[in-house]
């Protein structure tokens, strides 16, 4: 697996933009509205930044009023998704998605239970 | 800039090197005592996982007994780090590190203070 990239909570999806392509030379490539979300990926040339502003409150929304904006949850990126979920249950690991669903930017994509992974959410994504 | 790696706060290093190499393909490639911690990277290929466990307390041990474990921050690989540090002071950006100073692997680090940078905490790193 490889990173694919780094999901961001946030209420100011424009404002980080902004600053995060200035600072860290972060390309905006991709916006579309998902899940009821603002949500933004900048191209880091290996990977992405993935900014997800909450527009109807939602799991983000939640996470937001928990914890304040910050990283959300990190994604690997696999080949083989089913393959994925298939060994990281076979290790304990419990997924979030039993099985794969479309994500943003019409890739699959399956979380796993941070309770599993070290407090890390992870995200499985196939492109 | 480029994502480096991913800095996991910890107290299992060990449980969670053997369950990331197995589930996600992360190769184990370097360990060291820094800082007070039991710090080892683990190789995806285009970047790398930081597992921190502290042994004595510091900073990551404080960040376990308040937010428990999970993702602590995010590194940024840059090849101008004094650069990139000006670059980010000129765009409001205040450091924790005004200077580079030495971290784990022998690299230079600079971290930038999360309530400028979305909450994020960031490393720029220079190998």
């Amino acid at each position: 697996m490889r990173f694919d990239h780094a999901g961001i909570a946030t209420d100011d999806a424009e404002g980080l933009t902004e600053l995060f392509e200035t600072v860290f030379d972060a390309l905006p490539v991709h916006r579309e509205t998902f899940d009821g979300m603002d949500v933004r990926f900048l191209d880091l040339g290996n990977g992405y930044f993935e900014l997800l502003e909450p527009r109807e409150g939602g799991a983000i929304g939640r996470y937001l009023e928990r914890n304040g904006p910050g990283i959300h949850h990190l994604a690997l990126g696999t080949e083989d998704i089913e393959g994925a979920l298939e060994t990281a249950r076979e290790e304990g690991i419990e997924p979030i998605d039993e099985e794969p669903r479309q994500g943003a930017w019409g890739h699959d994509v399956a979380f796993l239970h941070p309770k599993s992974t070290g407090g890390i959410l992870i995200e499985f994504v196939e492109h």
